[in-house]
């Protein structure tokens, strides 16, 4: 049986508003307003514009280090101001604000959320909504209200999980034949992290792993980027678990000329 | 008659000091000494470097959100290290620290400062000031004892209040004519904002508003850009209630070469 | 004799990890996962990708302004998932994080460094530490729980100082003949920073001082870039009492074409 949820006074931001406008600012204005206790983190807000993708990765790959009771306000929305729904969904020990737009779709193919409502009441929001900035006028007010202890399902209606499509390629097996995956995310240093996961952390016969892209071919996984000389690309299981190339001390996707979406293959040799 | 500030431990911090030097964890490290309670909340720090008018926008177009008490901390500041005044402002909720350079114009403007005093007292600030970095100096230890009850009026002397300029031009009535404005920011995803402004938040008869800019003509208001389609110019009334020009999950100033001090002409046909 | 460390819940993160990742928010999810009360100061995370000059600079400049008590989690480490150890060291009010590459290089020749302990001790990190993202999985848990009061002399051995080298000219006394330094940092301004320093944040007949870099000649310090005019080049003694060479309003580093490692003169005539 699912649990309640028990909110900490902690909210992560994650969206693509820069660092530059006071948008941010201005969501942390209004939350600290209903909460004074509210303790606000930034998650990232240097997403690229409208990049759903790069913005789901990040979630992903972040929120299960923050403490139980924790909730995720995400906010890449190219649809604000249009009819698309706001969703509140729990997970095992957090809570996450989406629009539903696939931000979500890596929690979801995980099975890592329980409930998700939609956001609909217009009780919890301020008293006139903008139809270009809902981080201030609903995200914020909302995160805030959870925070203090308002029950999700007091924000509208029970939504029906949306389907989970497979968004990984397990690599934990020794597996035969040659195996198909791409590029989902490029990092701050230009590594290309690829939808390749190995769930228990590594990958057995992993020296005899052979990785395509770009016709350049890259044999055998390495424990860290130290073991990289000269601008030759290594790849390795990421802090994600998921396959990663880089070049060391460069940036991969800069020198490979490659970025999200370029097809990868593995194969055992 | 005005009322005493009653400052609740909130610092927001405005500046164009960027995230790569430190400058602005300093200042927090001052602040967090003088006052370890504080909770330091970032507005900006990407305003572009020496920009007063971008920093004035950023700092009117959000304020307001924040709870009363805050403490607004704004330093872009290129005359640092002259004999240029620091201006302590106390707004209807909010207190402002800024450089007399033009930086709470519009707030002058729109007749939110109740009164100002001149920073002077050297028995707040650090005990060495140097040249280049008031932030650290001034700006930060009189905030902090600003948030710790200071009362601001022994910060130094009472200042007239300087002459508001009109800033903006009204939209909320039906006109005729045609009305001439300018660009006055261009937010991270590259919108437009002009200085026409629809107090209500709406505007009579917005489909037969014709707007132009550098030869382009935009017929009419949408209420999202998620209405527009193709690369194609649109206009809303944006969140602080500003007339803005934008593309579609495309950057304005750079699909139309234009930036700050454009200018826009509107007229209902 | 030393005094132990007292921790005050403060925790200032320098990274090069860049604000779009996640790095940052997932690092601060696992130190409030351990310290609740921790507050959180990012010092910088825009250090340029394994600059470790660039965060030596970012850290000696900026760290006495924390109150006593902070912890410095400093990550700029080309060698992560190498041998390379960790440091936590113990300043005359502070603790250091950071990995054994140099960037702790001006605390050693001040002198300020009283200890220095390698973190080996498996019982504070995470269960499992991934190759690539110490951050998460060593700095944060250690610095977590010595901010909860953890005798840093648990974490492992105690380590050798190691040798300080020196790493500025001294600009106090009025000397003759000529003297060699270089620049050391630029900042977001574009100020080119050297690794003169004026101790006493003065300079004896600094009129007759004559600067030179790139064939230019500055003559004289100036007190703040306000004095100066045109795109001419200004010398200063700076907010960390090093010589600068800044531009008024404008990128010394791009108009004089020059970065870190140039070589500057100084001479008095």
């Amino acid at each position: 049986m699912e649990k309640a949820f028990r909110p900490n006074n902690l909210i992560a931001l994650l969206t693509d508003f820069g660092g530059r406008d006071g948008f941010v600012g201005t969501m942390k204005g209004v939350i600290l307003g209903i909460n004074p206790r509210a303790r606000i983190v930034d998650l990232s807000h240097e997403i690229p514009p409208q990049d759903i993708e790069a913005a789901a990765y990040v979630l992903w790959s972040s929120f299960a280090y923050f403490p139980a009771g924790t909730i995720f306000v995400c906010i890449i929305d190219p649809g604000v101001g249009t009819g698309r729904r706001v969703f509140c969904a729990q997970g095992e020990k957090h809570l996450f604000l989406a629009p539903d737009n696939g931000l979500l779709k890596y929690l979801v193919a995980d099975g890592e959320l329980q409930r998700i409502w939609e956001v609909a009441n217009s009780k919890y929001v301020r008293p006139r909504i903008s139809s270009t900035f809902h981080g201030r006028d609903i995200f914020a007010p909302v995160a805030a209200r959870l925070s203090l202890g308002l029950d999700p399902a007091k924000l509208g209606a029970s939504v029906i999980m949306p389907p989970a499509r497979k968004e990984f390629t397990p690599l934990d097996r020794w597996q035969s034949g040659r195996l198909s995956g791409r590029i989902i995310y490029v990092d701050r240093f230009g590594n290309l992290i690829t939808n390749f996961r190995a769930y228990s952390g590594e990958v057995a016969n992993s020296r005899k792993l052979h990785i395509r892209l770009r016709g350049r071919e890259i044999r055998g996984l390495v424990a860290s980027y130290a073991e990289g000389g000269g601008k030759k690309p290594l790849a390795l299981i990421n802090s994600a678990n998921l396959l990663e190339i880089g070049i060391r001390n460069a940036s991969a996707a800069g020198i490979l000329k490659t970025g999200v979406g370029e097809k990868v293959t593995v194969e055992w040799l």
